[in-house]
């Protein structure tokens, strides 16, 4: 599949031709070879591929670098391939998760010669899967210099929004520990799952903060996702295990992170099992608060997980900003509302451009 | 395999010759054809089969009618068949639990002709599997007659020692629920696990009874057996169950027990998934307490659940009484004490016999 000089100039059209080339996670070589092809020949840009992830970049003298992110695959097909369009709403897999987002930045990188930063693109594969295999989380850590810039915007779908930063997530296990015994005889035994109750109890007088950072309300939790216990029906348990997981604020790292579920569950058994790092919104650096001016104003702390994390361990604050909304990724349904691209588009051109 | 004459008057030999006929619970047929063979010529019993369950009883209009029972299969073979004898100890598969049991009351059968009371025997099969197949609780199901008696002994594994009776078991499922939402917007949703903390405070709080009945000392319990609850990592779980399991003394039946476990977790969600009845010593009867005299005078309550509440679901107070080691049950090296054998030889035909 070529990528043509009319659809690489048209954010709907391409955003289309993205869709219309499957790549489920593993499968990106096909569009990866495409986005390589574009890019490769424009003067303004320099180009490195690494397996299929493509790295392209400005060489301006800027002062400062604004990076431009998305990734290339899709969860698997589910009867929603290849995109139709009706009326305003283009339809299918990809649609909003998130090539119409991945769609603006390479028509950026495609059409926006003279930029007032120096501009880095990450077209990345496997975001759809495990962590270790995601493309930008291994160019973070294997070739971090090829992700340098000032500020992220990763190009997830928030509906047109700003979703700045993210909260980290933390996930521990507190293990209660008895001594089995028959249950006829139960006094010979100490019953493990007995024993979670002051955990149980201590989660219900948690209270969560709530946080502002750079004008971003976050809103913390601590919540037990799993439980469990027992040997069988006739035995005093021996184990029990309550798995919480922490969402904790941008003004924490992981570090605290712990030291805070640490001090929660003051006295028992505790184990990390599990972290990724918040990421601060990064809106006192005027060439976010720029972004944000050229998005409408207006912006929200993003509560959930996303990879603009991955920048925030390299020390680059990051928003999240797309057209698709982020309730229908990785639904049969998915689609995305062609004005709200075309708006999306506005934004970052008049974002980037020279005054 | 014919028991003959020889091995039917010597316990020793009778138990020996039970255990090297292999009787795997569902392989009973040979056994069964063994005991009918031995038993059906004899003038003084009547005999009746049932699948591989063998009923014999004497019909010689004495006042008091007492039972001896044991089951004739064994768990499965663990490098321990056939029989091994070194000095005073028999070594292998069903030596505890229950053949020395079974062959003292297929000894009583064989060679007690003029008992003081009239006598029944049950031999039975399928007890080391779900209850369901178990000979004994379909004949209380099916054939209530022939199970009819005054007094019970079960020759299950209690080391020469009278084991009165027998507690209740029931199993409840405490359900809480809760809403689902995802991690980081947790107070969307309505944390189910968390709201187990209660159920467990009663629990911890629970002081169970010690109650005495005949003079019997029974204690019961009442313990979480299992826990669970959780959706995914990042989601707050709509669901939690508790399981519990009350063991209960024979002053109560399972009615008194279920309300008892829904007092206990009133305001909550209780479903009873699981129950056995208890079975009272009936230690006041005096065919039960002449029983005990001649074993010797000692006796305690049995804790653990058997077959011997088979019999209290039909108005029949039991005891279970054999000389196997409970502790050596299904284990590898099971094996039973040649003298414990003869002394529980001693008790049963004292106490049978006319004085």
């Amino acid at each position: 599949m070529v990528l043509s000089e009319a659809v690489l100039a048209d954010p709907v059209a391409l955003t289309r031709a993205l869709c219309d080339i499957p790549s489920v996670s593993w499968n990106e070589a096909e569009i990866c070879d495409a986005v390589e092809a574009a890019l490769k020949p424009l003067g303004h840009l320099t180009t490195e591929r690494v397996g299929n992830t493509l790295i392209a970049r400005t060489e301006l003298g800027r002062d400062k670098r604004v990076m431009l992110a998305g990734h290339l695959d899709t969860v698997p097909v589910n009867d929603n391939f290849p995109t139709r369009t009706e009326g305003d709403v283009m339809w299918g897999l990809g649609t909003s998760d998130m090539k119409s987002g991945t769609a603006l930045a390479l028509w950026i990188a495609a059409t926006v010669t003279d930029p007032k930063f120096d501009l880095s693109f990450a077209f990345y594969d496997c975001e759809e899967i495990e962590a270790e295999h995601n493309g930008l989380n291994k160019l973070a850590k294997t070739r971090p210099e090829l992700l340098a810039a000032d500020f992220a915007i990763l190009l997830e779908p928030t509906y047109g929004l700003v979703e700045a930063g993210c909260q980290g997530t933390m996930r521990a296990r507190v293990t209660l520990r008895g001594k089995r015994a028959h249950s006829a005889r139960s006094w010979k035994g100490e019953n493990a799952i007995h024993r979670a109750a002051p955990v149980l109890e201590r989660l219900n007088a948690y209270e969560a903060r709530e946080v502002e950072v750079n004008g971003c309300a976050y809103h913390e939790g601590l919540n037990a996702v799993f439980i469990d216990g027992g040997v069988a029906g006739n035995v005093i348990p021996d184990e029990c295990r309550v798995e919480v997981n922490y969402r904790f604020a941008p003004d924490r790292d992981e570090a605290a992170a712990e030291a805070h579920v640490r001090e929660v569950f003051d006295g028992f058994e505790v184990e990390i099992t599990d972290s990724a790092p918040s990421c601060r919104p990064g809106l006192d650096r005027p060439e976010a608060a720029e972004f944000v001016a050229a998005a409408g104003g207006e912006f929200r702390a993003k509560l959930g997980w996303t990879d603009v994390a991955r920048f925030a361990t390299l020390g680059i604050p990051a928003v999240n900003f797309g057209p698709g909304d982020p309730n229908l990724a990785h639904k049969q349904d998915e689609r995305v509302e062609i004005p709200r691209i075309l708006s999306c588009a506005d934004a970052l051109r008049a974002y980037v451009e020279a005054p």
